[in-house]
């Protein structure tokens, strides 16, 4: 093996609504030789029931692909997250987390419960040095080149200095796993003017006009399809309501579209639908990032098929290659920041 | 005339990308004998440059349908709405707003510049009694049912108090209004559970379950698509966010869609492509109503063309007829609300 075991990737096997099978699958996948990416075989460290990990690998032969660790406990995806991680100390997602605090991995990626899995890595792997707010990125592609959101809703009531760092974490981010040189960073607000919006974003636009990413300015929820900004940094209440609401609207549209073809007789093949909903699919990325704890955690879609997984399992690949955290302490140390929790 | 001065809807001819014509066009159809509306005449009295109503007029043998009071200035789609409105007392807004003030209509229609609509109008008029923040509703057809989302944009940082007022003026619009017998109002949330959200909602939730109107507690913004809720409370830069970002959106996929048909060969009829925007089109229900101020104020879009300005018209005498503005009023005190500003 030429990597260190904390560049190995934690996978929760038994988190998500199609856990275990589709779960194993995309690992699977990830690694097979004729995929579109390949994984080197060690790289993923399987977490959960051993019994059924071993049987599933067996079964395709690939038995040493892959470390696998035993979990005993699983936490459900409508299970209070407080209450389960408490409850379940060897639930896969814990055991995710204690192999990276321990050396053994250096990612962890799950389609589990999503705040089960916040809640165990922000407390069980602790911030990066100077960041005081972890936030939830995710990457869509509604223009010719991905744009990054954040918060997403780690954080419903951040303070100014928060989306400072949001936007630096962002544009490390892109820069180093999209392959955007100098990504442009906006504040999403209801106006383009610097005195638009709420105190708090009155209170960070000054201080983000003053860091040493490339600060844009204001973006209306209208300008995310503009390709205006890279990297959209917002508290992670209205994170929230946009993210939900786009994975709502485009399922919405698309029926009506559907609705309509139908109507006319016109036949459409799921091929073009699939493409549609590439664009507003952050499972084409991966999944969602939780930037700015000590490790690299991806957070998939609960509904996540074979295929997400195996992007989820690339994106943490290329993170951790690619040196994102070291990049944003890095980033935070020269901004010099420093922020009240 | 078999109705009383102030049940006529003052119109501002100078407002919006496509006037006067789209809107002397839209006041015309409203008024058509064939049309699907119709307004009896003298119901609408046309404000703006009085030469080029009466040319219109003139050419469509109409003269006698409308009342006509002259403005001499017009405040432009781009003008600062405050600096405008103080150096424009002529302007046909504020001509529109003091037809109202002194008797001569009750309810304005606008297609112009949003804050000068808004600022106008709550300056001008002033809140109805128990009212402390007027809030913008808008209506649109994402299920089968009309769904009443407010504010959007009047106000971005509300107390407590003003989202319980904006649940019960939603309630009165969609009941009078939109034919609801029981409007059912939801609290826009990343969660459903009452302890989700920001301190402002959770100081809500309890006062909304409270109250007299049918609250069905907190709903993501995914549930607007899933007929949960009738009226949709929200603060002003939630709200503001979400309706940028689902009309651009739309806009977005849709265009995706034609994209894909193209590249298919599949020929698809703009009428299909139109009865989709219908849905997602808040012109459909004519335009965003201000409530809370004394007076029925509805600001259409700045694009709106006749058919938008002819729907506007027609909510506006609903709203007038129905009596929204004293079911607030009366809905206010029996729930004894005592609101600080």
């Amino acid at each position: 093996m030429s990597f260190s075991a904390s560049q190995r990737i934690a996978l929760d096997v038994m988190g998500g609504d199609n856990a275990p099978l589709a779960v194993l699958q995309g690992a699977l996948q990830a690694v097979a030789e004729d995929g579109p990416w390949k994984l080197p075989a060690g790289r993923v460290l399987l977490v959960g029931d051993q019994a059924v990990i071993h049987a599933f690998l067996d079964a395709h032969g690939a038995r040493e692909r892959f470390l696998v660790q035993h979990a005993s406990e699983v936490i459900g995806m409508a299970e209070s997250p407080a209450t389960a991680l408490r409850a379940k100390p060897d639930a896969s997602i814990n055991v995710c987390v204690k192999a990276v605090k321990s050396g053994a991995a250096g990612a962890i990626v799950s389609m589990g419960n999503t705040g089960a899995v916040v809640g165990a890595s922000t407390l069980g792997l602790g911030t990066l040095a100077g960041v005081k707010r972890p936030g939830i990125a995710v990457t869509l592609k509604l223009t010719q080149h991905p744009i990054t959101i954040l918060d997403m809703g780690a954080h419903i009531a951040p303070k100014a200095q928060h989306l400072v760092q949001y936007g630096l974490m962002g544009a490390v981010y892109a820069r180093d796993c999209l392959g955007i040189a100098n990504p442009r960073v906006g504040l999403l607000n209801i106006g383009e003017e610097a005195s638009k919006g709420t105190d708090l974003l009155k209170e960070a636009y000054p201080l983000l006009a003053a860091s040493k990413f490339d600060f844009v300015g204001n973006v209306e929820s209208s300008g995310l399809f503009k390709g205006v900004a890279d990297v959209i940094v917002t508290d992670g209440f209205t994170g929230n309501v946009v993210l939900k609401l786009m994975e709502e609207f485009s399922g919405f549209i698309l029926k009506l579209v559907l609705g309509e073809l139908k109507a006319h007789s016109v036949q459409w093949g799921p091929e073009a639908l699939g493409k549609i909903k590439k664009h507003i699919d952050y499972a084409e990325y991966g999944g969602a990032l939780l930037l700015g704890v000590q490790g690299i955690v991806v957070k998939g879609h609960g509904r996540s098929d074979a295929n997400a997984v195996s992007n989820a399992l690339v994106q943490a690949l290329r993170a951790l290659d690619a040196g994102v955290n070291q990049h944003i302490v890095q980033g935070l140390a020269e901004a010099g920041a420093t922020v009240e929790s």
